[in-house]
């Protein structure tokens, strides 16, 4: 069979799948999963071994150690998966809630009612644990899943899958639930890529250039989980101690993920009292620091910030610092470099906040609080399968509820159209 | 200039106006809306001109007269443009709700706010009202948009788009928020669909061969209003009259839409009582029946129903009849034939009622009501742009609220990440 037949028959079990997969109960669901997580911490010393092959190849292609770790399967990390499948059992079922209901003036009561969207699809970069995580939110929340991960993580992935796949089975998921693109084929991307038929949804989870490979040849709508360039501004009236706190915890906490600050933008009028000891602080946590040549005025040894700093996702211990005459300097060097990902004010001004939270475009705008609480738990929405940067459907953290679609539902007596 | 430029030049206009429609207030919104309305009304001569080059150039290209009726504006038409403009300013602006709020343990309180969008590409075919139209939703939620309108209608919908542009920035609009590509030429709509930097959702509006050339082309997401292939079934515990009124309903009162009924599943047990008289209705109509061979054997005079037929969508007077032993064959028809689009049930029935709304997957399903009443309006959503059939996003009729996204907003008073 040739590679587009072959994703294609897959797709078509996928769809099928999730029809008997939408009218599961929960109970099933939670079982399903917690056999999973069984499975999984079972078949541990299986997965190391096929761990150990992809780790490897990965070691004659001279991946980096920083590849190589994420690669790395442990029992550590065996049992995180594991627990992960476990705490997505334990989250409420989003499906079959009824948002809102209204009557009409002819009586008619119309509702919504929440429904899996169907088949989600997942292409994902090297940490394997992302094939136990995705599949566990998109089965609790009704949906099969048609999951394709990277070549250098491939006997990996299709191990967990295996996995997964026999354990739901048997626990009573139906066939086509959990698909694995077992085959390394750049055609079978492209080929699952065009299945607009079978999959409803494309969720890329990896690099740029991931993500703009997905978006340029995906039929499929696609959510991204783009990058984070995140600000924080310490406005005028802010409280010094607290902006340090927030801006430290911004950049030092985890400065890895997306949501971590990459530039902190300081009014003037507040820069000389807040700006030494800041420095000081990020100095001693090994952040390296490029500032405008106002902040270097203040600090000689920061070295100046290039222009492509300013639009540069870190990801590491190095940040900018500007030092802006007003808050109007502050949103438009927001606007220009911003990628509407997380966006913080420091500020006692009630007004100032209020405009800040109006008028930044961000899928999270933060007063007083560090922009490295955009994240599903901390807003309370259980796990999430990534912070989404699109516009439609769900933007920021994708928990359960995001991975949902809605259906109207009429409730009548007779009501026709006059 | 060449037309890739020409179309990216267009896009980041619009790209900046959608930052400045943003957060105009509802009443400058408003007002440009009836500002747009009014200069509609008074260049409704102009407007006629301009529809008779494209009503004649139809004509020398023997369009049917179908498409060249759907083409014309007549001064009953214009008004109904101009009328619809002051509707949409009359709804609520859903921009700037905050739909949830909740506090966390930390203290912090987390929500949900209504903001728009973005850019909002139309791509649509025939009627030039859908111009004036669409405009008005877009930019009342606070979107640009990017429209393209078939080339049958390039003089009407440039005259209307002139038109309305001038209007709106006269009263207050940025630039950008309403854009035309004023060329014929396919090119311009290929580069179009590739504009993801500046166009955040593609709504086609027109047939399958149009829907299907933008899904394959597009990187940015689209949004479908595809085919409505409806059934009623009426079950063995149906109040027959009702049932009867329902039916006819759903099938006369307005035959060539997508949410009218195009296969009626009748129970054995109710077939002999429901279906004499119900025939005799849609004979009395004009309805053209095509039957399976248990309806057949109740009414000679009725077609043979072909295979391909359960999968036509007729938009027309005509309709198919099948006898089914039970609930569960109507919704394993439904499950094959069926459009996801609007089904319904007739039954006093109330466990089967609640079945059939649990299981059945469509943008709208409904209990003792008409098919016809899957709409925007009818459910109190206001206008709508049409009613989707994409499974992400908005699901059924999309009026204002569906055209904005939401931001999370974070009130803290010093919370970071532990």
């Amino acid at each position: 069979m040739d590679i587009k037949s072959y994703i294609e028959e897959k797709g078509k079990k996928a769809r099928e799948g999730a029809r008997r997969l939408a009218t599961l109960s929960t109970a099933v669901k939670n079982n399903a999963l917690i056999a999973m997580a069984e499975a999984i911490e079972l078949d541990a010393d299986r997965l190391k071994r096929e761990n150990r092959k992809d780790i490897e190849a990965g070691k004659a292609r001279s991946l980096s150690s920083a590849m190589i770790d994420r690669l790395t399967l442990n029992d550590k990390r065996i049992k995180e998966m594991a627990q992960g499948l476990k705490e997505v059992a334990a989250l409420p079922d989003p499906v079959g809630e009824i948002t809102r209901m209204w009557k009409r003036p002819n009586g008619m009561q119309v509702g919504k009612i929440r429904v899996p969207i169907g088949v989600i699809g997942i292409i994902y970069e090297s940490r394997p644990n992302v094939t136990a995580d995705s599949a566990g939110l998109c089965v609790k929340a009704g949906n099969s899943v048609f999951l394709r991960g990277g070549s250098e993580a491939i006997n990996s992935n299709n191990a967990i899958a295996r996995i997964l796949i026999d354990a739901g089975l048997k626990a009573g998921l139906p066939e086509g639930a959990i698909t694995m693109v077992d085959i390394v084929d750049r055609d079978a991307v492209l080929a699952m890529l065009r299945l607009d038929n079978y999959i409803d949804l494309i969720i890329p989870r990896g690099g740029e250039e991931l993500i703009r490979t997905v978006s340029a040849n995906s039929t499929i709508p696609v959510i991204k989980h783009y990058k984070g360039i995140c600000h924080t501004y310490v406005d005028e009236d802010a409280d010094v101690r607290m902006a340090q706190d927030i801006c430290f915890n911004a950049k030092v906490q985890r400065p890895g993920t997306c949501n971590a600050m990459e530039t902190m933008l300081v009014h003037s009028g507040i820069a000389e009292k807040f700006l030494p000891r800041m420095i000081e602080r990020f100095r001693k946590a090994g952040v390296e620091l490029h500032g405008c040549s106002r902040t270097q005025a203040l600090d000689s040894s920061i070295i100046m910030a290039a222009n492509e700093d300013w639009n540069t996702e870190y990801l590491a211990l190095m940040l900018n610092v500007k030092i802006v005459d007003d808050m109007d300097e502050a949103l438009r060097h927001i606007e220009t470099y911003g990628s509407q990902h997380s966006e913080a004010i420091v500020t006692n001004n009630h007004q100032r906040a209020m405009q800040f939270l109006r008028e930044v475009d961000a899928a999270a705008v933060f007063v007083n609080a560090s922009t490295r609480l955009h994240d599903g738990g901390q807003f309370g929405m259980g796990a999430e399968i990534g912070i989404s940067t699109t516009r439609i459907h769900a933007r920021g953290p994708m928990g359960l509820e995001e991975l949902t679609s809605m259906k109207f539902i009429v409730l009548g007596d007779g009501q026709v159209r006059e």
